[in-house]
């Protein structure tokens, strides 16, 4: 029997669950929208237990939207907490999939587990600290530092730091929370509420793209300055538009303004090789709930036989 | 022969070198003026060579002002590179101590070593990732993740977050890379440049107080998001004015707005908790000094011997 993980993204739109060990051994896959809680993991249960001939499933890794509870010592550990996202909630996902399947359950953010995938296969290989910045319906960041990824009072998020104007800009922001938070000025929403037009259907001529580019250089610069990552990963929807990664890079150079003297941060050529797209697509994130599960097992494997 | 390590913490107006272990045991210790490197670093050596009965100097840590090179592969590592302070730019000072003293020489920035210090015996004992933020002349954070002082590009710079505009502040700022950056407008210089008067000099009930305070939240709030970290420490000689560090959770606390749910950010008591003055005083840096030592020996040794 050959020994495989089971990884799941879940997003706020759908959820994304594969079977393999990486990129070059993938058993099998399905995505499907987010419905409620209990049908949505009922799918991954019934997924997961599909009989599949020669494959045993060792361990299961869960990279999910939150907010979640990473604190091994809290009573709702593995719960998605609070979210804006309808019955959501309070929702016990590791509890749930370890009572189904019976195997260990890696946990994490959405953007952790992005940021785990491409550090393990993707363009952030030998990156440390790695940070992996998702930019579409919201935007999140996670990071891998030392080899592991980063949790603290809570997990990072990234996605609401606060913004200064750009360019006179009057727009009051969507984020419920900060109002004009970088969410709040530059995620899918955002540029929807700005223009009447989803990102997608805005041309690349549009001047909203370069005020975007202004918000998102700006929390990039944070993020340099804070975490110091050797590579940022920028991911996600909005992100892939074109040339807007082009000008999130020329306005990162420019508010550097020669401070951190790297050729990352100091020539758009030398950007080039520090702010990147995602080498794994979008499986970035199905791939590192992959190795969450793997790290999982090795855990629970080396607490049970310490050295 | 007892072994003792000896630290350096070198600050751009003066210079601290200790003798010792930690806080419990201090052999000696000296401080004087940062005049030229050469003088400098001639006191250094001079005050490490001196014959003490019984001690042996198995290692030395030097935290210093930079910006500075902690890359171990570049042919500058140990060196402050760039640096505003006249004379002191393109400085070796890892090489120098090493050819002088014979010991193994551990190097960081001034604010890793203060975030080291306190993460080892200070305010930041158990939290991890810890914060350690100094405002004073200059503005400047480190940070300990997963034990480690965090370093990847370069080093943290979170003294030089750009900053939005509060309360209708027109002032251009003192930084000469950013004009309007935390450094810019809420050091000790900035404070004087704005006031005509030096901070210490200026009383708690001065409104300039207020408008500090939510710079300072401004950044802190950042870092949160950012890193995570489980505790922030703020020092330094501007942090120490009376009332500053509750001004700053309150505006902190008002500013994430009841995003981030834990009661380090959502409540002034919890925050109490969280962002806290130095356990160590001013002593933080050179005792984190005298922990790169220990922990470049025991690196040394890991290399001559590996497991």
């Amino acid at each position: 029997m050959e020994a495989v993980f089971g990884g799941v993204e879940g997003g706020g739109t759908k959820f994304v669950c594969m079977v393999g060990t990486g990129p070059d051994r993938v058993v099998d896959e399905t995505r499907f929208p987010t419905t409620t809680p209990d049908e949505t993991l009922g799918r991954i249960v019934e997924f997961f237990r599909r009989p599949r001939t020669g494959i045993r499933l060792a361990a299961v890794g869960a990279a999910s939207f939150g907010r979640i509870d990473l604190d091994r010592a809290s009573p709702t550990y593995g719960y998605i907490t609070t979210t804006p996202k309808p019955h959501w909630a309070n929702t016990d996902v590791v509890g749930t999939l370890h009572d189904a399947l019976g195997v260990p359950i890696g946990w994490d953010t959405d953007t952790n587990g992005a940021a785990l995938g491409e550090h393990r296969w993707g363009a952030g290989v030998d990156a440390d600290p790695l940070v992996y910045m998702t930019v579409g319906t919201g935007i999140g960041g996670g990071a891998i530092v030392n080899g592991h990824p980063l949790h603290g009072l809570l997990h990072p998020e990234m996605g609401h730091l606060l913004v200064p104007t750009f360019d006179g800009d009057t727009f009051s922001g969507v984020c419920p929370f900060h109002g004009r938070c970088l969410e709040g000025v530059a995620s899918g929403p955002a540029l929807q509420a700005r223009t009447g037009r989803a990102a997608q259907e805005l041309p690349p001529d549009d001047p909203v793209w370069d005020l975007e580019a202004q918000y998102l250089a700006f929390g990039l610069l944070c993020i340099s300055e804070v975490i110091s990552p050797q590579r940022i990963v920028m991911g996600g929807g909005v992100a892939g538009q074109a040339g807007l990664i082009g000008a999130v890079r020329r306005h990162l150079v420019r508010l550097n303004a020669g401070y951190i003297i790297r050729p990352a941060l100091v020539e758009e050529e030398g950007c080039a090789f520090y702010l990147v797209p995602p080498g794994l697509g979008s499986k970035a994130g199905v791939m590192g709930a992959l190795e969450l599960a793997r790290l999982e097992l090795e855990r629970e494997e080396d607490e049970r036989c310490p050295a």
